[in-house]
């Protein structure tokens, strides 16, 4: 039997789930369930690999008010963490601090469309995993 | 090649990373990193599954302010929804929100022991899928 993870979604609080899961479908290459469309008040990503979970956003009434005390860590698969902090500032994130480092280490936290803070590290390829 | 997750890690700001990290361990049965220690400024949670992220505590000086933008949605692969909400509940776990309904069907928002929202959901056996 495959692996069933007790985690099944990451949820995500939204004021407008479309338009934020289509920068995180960009960011992750998770893809957008086929039937969800701009407007919904729930959109999901489907990771397309068993065990790992999707992202789901929701619309909610309120703002974003405080640091959140969940965020998720981006290992880029290919290429490099400057050229994905590159890209995803092309795609409408910002970055909120710098902790790069002189010696190639650290990372970038950056924030979503939102204001969700994420953080960017060093690519599977600079860690010598891909 | 196996599947790089672009999501390494959720990371979780904590006030004790490694009682957070027990709690959240016994939920998700991810193991706790060998050289993590009580008193540790960051205790990892891995998954042992391949691109499976795991969970990462951190210790942060502030308090939780504001319902979380980001939960998890929790799936027991075995047993019940109402076996595991008792279960979590053993464990220091608190029911914020009621969502069952009684036809057997929705959730139970629970707060882990830093306060941090997630829910619980009809198990993989209840849904058909173990």
């Amino acid at each position: 039997m495959s692996y069933l993870n007790p985690v099944r979604h990451i949820t995500v609080d939204a004021h407008d789930p479309y338009t934020l899961a289509q920068f995180w479908s960009a960011l992750t290459g998770y893809r957008i369930t086929d039937d969800d469309e701009p407007g919904d008040a729930e959109v999901l990503l489907e990771s397309g690999q068993p065990g790992v979970p999707g992202l789901l956003f929701i619309r909610v009434p309120e703002d974003k008010s405080a640091k959140n005390r969940l965020h998720l860590d981006i290992q880029p698969p290919t290429g490099t963490r400057d050229a994905e902090v590159e890209r995803l500032t092309g795609l409408g994130a910002k970055i909120f601090e710098d902790h790069r480092t002189a010696d190639g280490l650290g990372w970038v936290t950056m924030t979503d469309p939102e204001g969700n803070e994420f953080c960017v590290e060093r690519s599977a390829v600079e860690r010598g995993l891909a």
